[in-house]
């Protein structure tokens, strides 16, 4: 970021201690204050309205897939992607300081990350399993409550924030669990704010429709593969209503303003339906 | 299903009442005995072992994207795949008999359902909001309570299962709430378990894996555009700790033992490290 915007505002949802927030700090370093909202819809009204000047929204995870519902967030509101990284989910079991896991009778949270903790909880069959409404949330009660027999699965930022202790490190069952964030801003904006995530490789995500006709969507990704330009995703989705009709999601590699990657936009454009650029950015290193 | 195997023993994830459990009869009728699971690792198990004949596993939602756990989980095992559908997932308020929308005071559901009924729940907050850990399970909960002041969030079968009622139809946000399910059992069952649901037309799903090298899909989708196969789901996935490979999720429509299917997926073996066809099955109807 620029010295002279002052400390960035970053949306984020969940709870302090979310691992949204802890993608909004690889995203953009700890120099930044960052605002938690209780829904994506908030989140995305705050940083569309510029009371926040950024905001860093979940987007795939490679266990639970596409967040289709923040790509429809996108396509309503008018931002731009200047971000990417990738976030790997780790759950610790977190308790105030001082209490031992002999000692633990209940852990609560999300119910995501207790089933991705099924082996911990089996385990541990004295410990009852009680859901709540998100993961850094659960530890801010225990801590609140000052339980001595309870405890929470979380993230490290979680027990951090909240003055708890980490337990038990890493109780996830499957360690491959990693959610990729995209940082969004106003496209007036995009230029004064930059990620301190990602290569010097760029990357740009489109969206577009094609009509319903044989082999549109080979003729569609023909127009990258002419050109020798790598896709990193592709995904379709079903558009409610209209049978045989699909939304198709590419992430590929340039920048939307290289020669070759417009050039073939301007063709994708003359096939399909609709083509909307959600932005070009630094590629995630990992 | 044929008179000769008796009932069929279907397995799925949560508790009676869940909307896998209304799939599981869209799928194969009424006359079936519905085995619940706790996880989908259970799930799995149980039809892969022989303790239940087929199980009904939910493989994508239209706001929550695919299930790759549940992808994951099929490549584990060797399971086909004989029949799919799409629910509509609607969620109501759900009661004990006589309890008005005015008493109640507390509400449970899952989160995701909670987040689902974001607009009903802001515009009643004298209704305190509980996570729980399902749908279904809250319903059964507030009934086994005999709770007067309490509600659950749940899909219409589960007020059946555990006699409680409807007292406000349909809260969720948005009503394009689908999930697909996929019917599975061992390859062995497969001819003596027929599905109800779906068309004539047939569709076959597979997952490949191809080679890092440029247009190595676009290729791998030319196998089935100049074959004239239509495509009706493509979604890519990175393989964990092999920048740059991808696992690609197809759909197609046709029988597997079609000659022109046949010859793609030929084709496809010659450009791909691996394939592995899912199965072939009645395409749904919506």
């Amino acid at each position: 970021m620029e010295d002279t915007m002052g400390t960035a505002k970053v949306a984020f949802q969940g709870e302090h201690g979310a691992f949204s927030e802890d993608a909004a700090r690889q995203l953009l370093g700890s120099n930044i204050e960052t605002i938690p909202f209780r829904t994506f819809e908030e989140m995305f009204e705050a940083v569309s309205t510029g009371a926040t000047d950024a905001a860093a929204a979940p987007i795939e995870n490679s266990l639970a897939g596409s967040v289709h519902k923040n790509y429809d967030l996108l396509m309503e509101h008018d931002l731009t992607i200047i971000g990417e990284t990738n976030l790997r989910i780790v759950h610790h079991l977190i308790a105030q300081p001082g209490v031992a896991l002999s000692e633990v009778r209940r852990v609560y949270s999300h119910p995501v990350a207790l089933a991705q903790c099924e082996r911990f909880l089996r385990a541990n069959p004295q410990i009852e399993v009680a859901p709540a409404y998100d993961t850094a949330g659960s530890v801010k009660m225990i801590v609140e409550s000052d339980s001595k027999d309870e405890a929470a699965i979380a993230g490290a930022a979680a027990a951090a924030v909240y003055g708890a202790e980490i337990i038990v490190e890493s109780i996830e069952d499957n360690a491959k669990n990693y959610t990729r964030f995209l940082l969004l801003t106003r496209p007036e904006r995009a230029d004064s704010i930059k990620t301190v995530a990602g290569s010097k490789e760029r990357k740009t995500s489109i969206v577009f429709r094609v009509a319903n006709q044989p082999g549109a969507l080979f003729r569609s990704i023909a127009a990258f593969a002419l050109r020798d330009i790598d896709l990193t995703k592709i995904e379709s989705r079903p558009i409610e209503g209209r049978p045989w009709e699909y939304s198709f999601y590419v992430d590929l590699i340039g920048d939307q303003h290289e020669p070759r990657v417009e050039r073939a936009l301007a063709n994708l454009a003359e096939l399909a339906e609709s083509v909307r650029v959600l932005g070009s950015y630094p590629r995630s290193n990992e």
